[in-house]
């Protein structure tokens, strides 16, 4: 046999990443105790030590979403897997949607409609606005054949809060189940699962978490689980169909078994990132995260930056604010992770170029970090 | 507002994982130096130090597989989602699909054809038995409309190898595209992409390449991507639909574009890893699991053991035995993990309590980890 060809691998040395203050929209800066947790020593995915440890990541994200769902878990995959795993389980081929796009990843749940064969009702409000629960009232008496509304709590691409409890009441009312997006809200903003009545809804560990990027909480209602359970199709999905995933988190009320391999060490960093939300409290998590936010709003509006979104609807954790007049916004930004390793995120779409996207999530969310870019921009502006 | 409920999370504390030895079928133990990997600071996904690291990972697959495919990368998601990356961009609705299975993973492709809305042909072999490939030739000639052949390389279930450059050649020689399984074969024996004319393959992290379980290195031939981008219906799933994904990975050819956020500290880990094994060689990764398997073999055999697979097909990485008669499986098994932090694996379907499997892979392919387990089986049997 012919040896190995060394094809264009020469010269590649062990990657070491710059120290970052990371003030995007995520992922967020790692507390280092959350970091130690990743490169513990590996063990089995199906080692009685770690199923006993995934029990207790169900309870830490049960506590997260306050919730007492039985179906409460982490995807083995990003946000994005998250949302997948929430359509492609909850919409069956012919099921009406409506889907309220008021940024870029309502944009994404209506992909994820029409990919599982789903009819969607796409609503779409203003970016930078939050969705209307007026518009929503009417569709869903114009469709009352719908099954599912789907919107997002909090919009990553313009930093604007909706009214999950609200839209939640509605779909209930309705008679449909309520798909959220709380990738950018869990932690950081409430998000009270079982008091709004959300049937289905999923996070990223990499925003106002604070774990290692690529994992997806998630946690679904009796309801939603009845349709799981029930559904006509298969899910298209195998890797996120959650008839085969809950008997591996031991929510299927059987004994588990092996599905897939899980992410072991990812795992590890979020059962530690859950445990310390727990041990700080969620409110005085929230708190802080909307004190942070008024110290950084006070300080850019001094610079003369404008926010996009109005106060009332602001999320704290993601600022998205319009540039004084005149600044060069790629330029700046990229001087600022140049010179000062200091990451803030540009604007998506018709945003692109005109407003700067800061996030204040998870342990990003302290004084020190705020007053430093504070004083970045000062020097800068 | 209430204040947050605390449920059932009192009494939960870091969790410090025991320091196992992983001779099972995978997660594989992990080297210092790729396990250290993990924690580095975290930078952003679209951070440019990152996007030139993910172009060294490139490389790597690239040198890992033997290939020059401009679509090579890795999933952010374990095995099972690099399996279905494949199936849901190859296979269009109504598309024949050959599927060879001869354990539980082939078992696991025709649920992905069938999920995608391909048509299945299903040849299936004995159980420990690699797959033949006159019935191959012969299926391909009763259905010259198949549009695909998909096997498994090394069968996790059963320790055996089958002849994939014969199979990939018979796919070419009957205008059938390729989908190979390769999770616990990269790395540990040689899987040689474009000398047998691979179409689609995907392996694992935690296998043969010891680096953190979660992620799937693929890669695919021009023909395979071809195939992707005159796909009539969209990829049924958005998170895995190359033709975005590859937008990100920086193989569309046009400028790189956000597609999911990167699991930024998993690919640290399996740069590392992939580096390593670049640096050893791959014929000198070969060899060395090779040689490792001989010694276990000779020791095992002196202890009763018997091999579930024929000395031809076996692979040096994953050893199946019956176990010497008389002895008690699982207490045994359960014994080798309380007492002395040793994890072997059991056997799946109809092998479960009659058969162990034995992993050998990456970084546990060393005399001193063999000679443990020996010494530990010398003194409990």
């Amino acid at each position: 046999m012919e040896l190995p060809k060394d094809l264009h691998v020469q010269g590649i040395a062990s990657f070491q990443p710059p120290t970052r203050r990371l003030m995007g929209p995520g992922p967020s800066d790692i507390h280092p105790r959350v970091l130690e947790a990743l490169s513990r020593p590996t063990v089995g995915h199906l080692d009685p030590t770690f199923i006993a440890m995934m029990d207790e990541v169900k309870s830490l994200v049960q506590y997260a979403y306050q919730t007492t769902n039985a179906l409460s878990m982490v995807v083995s995959a990003p946000g994005s897997a998250g949302m997948e795993t929430c359509f492609v389980n909850l919409v069956e081929p012919g099921d009406k949607v409506i889907v309220c796009r008021n940024g870029v990843f309502g944009g994404r749940m209506l992909e994820n409609v029409t990919r599982c064969g789903g009819t969607p009702i796409v609503l779409d409000f203003e970016w930078g606005h939050p969705v209307d629960p007026n518009r929503v009232e009417e569709a869903l008496k114009e469709h009352p054949d719908a099954a599912i509304l789907a919107f997002v709590h909090a919009e990553t691409s313009t930093g604007v809060r909706s009214d999950a409890q609200t839209l939640c009441g509605l779909a209930k009312q309705y008679g449909c189940l309520s798909i959220v997006d709380a990738v950018t809200s869990l932690g950081g903003i409430p998000v009270l699962v079982d008091d709004w009545g959300i049937d289905a809804i999923y996070s990223g560990s990499q925003k106002c978490l604070s774990a290692t990027p690529g994992l997806s909480p998630v946690t679904f209602s009796k309801r939603a689980v009845r349709k799981i359970k029930k559904r006509e199709s298969p899910v298209q999905s195998w890797f996120l169909d959650l008839n085969l995933v809950m008997q591996y988190w031991g929510s299927g009320g059987s004994k588990r078994s092996y599905h897939h391999t899980a992410p072991v060490h990812a795992l590890y960093c979020i059962h530690e990132a859950l445990l310390m939300l727990q041990e700080e409290g969620l409110d005085s998590s929230w708190e802080r995260h909307r004190a942070q936010h008024e110290r950084l709003r006070a300080g850019l509006e001094d610079l003369g930056f404008r926010f996009l979104v109005d106060e009332e609807y602001r999320l704290p954790q993601l600022n998205a604010v319009f540039l004084p007049e005149g600044t060069e916004e790629v330029g700046l930004r990229q001087k600022l992770l140049r010179e000062y390793n200091l990451e803030v995120g540009g604007g998506l779409g018709d945003l692109a170029g005109k407003i700067w996207r800061i996030g204040l999530m998870g342990h990003t969310a302290h004084s020190d970090k705020v007053d430093f870019l504070l004083d970045v921009l000062r020097k800068e502006l």
